[in-house]
């Protein structure tokens, strides 16, 4: 809880409601008078804030550090200026654990850019930089309020948008990826939102050969990523 | 713990030592009546065999059912009659988050077998069965004393062994893989064993494009077996 006092990136602090310790009342203030939001919430969320880790009951989220310090789409994309982009967009994760994993496996495949939703999904916790190892500090990291409106704007700017699905159309290794690629993974379970789905260019599919439906998130954005990476290097020879 | 009085296959049961409560105490005599092993130890221990899980004085090993039940390495190979054999290794992993993940990915990559050494790493557990989301059901999964051992019966039943390491001489994507192929993932941090990195054919590097040192051990293992069964079809056409 210390490091609160010298962590310049917290964007908004959890309290658990009720609680009147001495030292979240400090917190408090703390984090008030440094124009840091306050939010007050009962155990339960704060467990999953958390990632189920302890958390004494104040859960601090980080504004995504990174090279993108709180610039637009359109600006980070302006100053992209390979031939083959790649930007990752992570629609809707609820796992900290998940979250973290994709942004790790997202910076080893060197992506440009990762966009993140605002709302409705797993923010940008201490578990999720524990478990990105890094990631989190030098990624492009965007936060936006509508996935649809950012996929808008990177097909304005040259990108062709592919969604990851179980049904999709195309298999990914007989897909073409060439350009300014943008690729969409899906939140657990559900997959990509409907809307989310219906603004990609394409939908692709990971062959499994097993009985499983589906791969871990991160493991699907690796099994992609790389194969995008792959079929870019490939184009260059 | 009432699950485990129905559970067949139970392999070892690890209880918590010095613990004398009436509750354990029938486990382990029930345990020991059905030829169970049974291991005390400390609760550090029982902490890390759980996931760092709720666990309540004891944690069981499940002996990895599947069609493998008790056959040798030599037994399954022979029993594998494709052109493009596909085996995977996962040389001492520790976590059993980490262990899932990585049976999840072999399922979902239709893996022949999986191979796990029996000793100084993750077991089977509960955790682990979770994580894999049905993935030891139906895997042909191996556990052996020796992996070095295990990697000659391989290369004398016509596998090419693969080895997996940041400073692997060849890229994954600029190596051949054709045949009966047998991939080895190194563990946690420390990758492979020496001996082990010894008994490879060849060592293959995943080229990471950012500035960490290490894919996750499920998505380096995603990423490797997807590229080979992606070579395998596109040799096939």
């Amino acid at each position: 809880m210390a490091k609160l006092r010298h962590q310049r990136s917290v964007s908004k602090l959890y309290l658990r409601d009720g609680s009147s310790s001495a030292k979240l009342n400090a917190l408090e203030q703390l984090a008030t008078g440094q124009g840091i939001e306050v939010v007050r919430c009962e155990k339960n969320m704060l467990d999953e804030l958390s990632g189920h880790g302890a958390h004494q009951g104040v859960v601090a989220e980080y504004s995504p550090r990174s090279a993108s310090q709180g610039r637009t789409i359109r600006q980070v994309v302006k100053g992209i200026d390979t031939d083959n982009a790649l930007i990752l967009i992570l629609d809707h994760l609820q796992d900290p654990q998940n979250l973290g994993a994709c942004l790790r496996t997202a910076e080893c495949a060197g992506v440009d850019a990762v966009i993140l939703p605002r709302h409705s999904a797993c923010p940008v916790n201490q578990t999720v930089i524990k478990v990105a190892s890094g990631a989190v500090e030098s990624l492009n990291i965007l936060s936006v309020s509508n996935i649809v409106n950012a996929l808008e704007v990177l097909k304005k700017n040259g990108f062709w948008v592919y969604g990851t699905c179980d049904s999709g159309e195309a298999e990914l290794f007989e897909t073409d990826f060439r350009g300014r690629v943008a690729l969409v993974i899906g939140g657990e379970g559900r997959g990509m939102k409907r809307l989310v789905a219906e603004a990609c260019d394409m939908l692709v599919r990971i062959p499994l050969l097993g009985e499983l439906e589906s791969l871990n998130a991160s493991v699907a954005t690796g099994v992609c990523l790389f194969e995008i990476r792959r079929q870019f290097a490939a184009s260059r020879q």
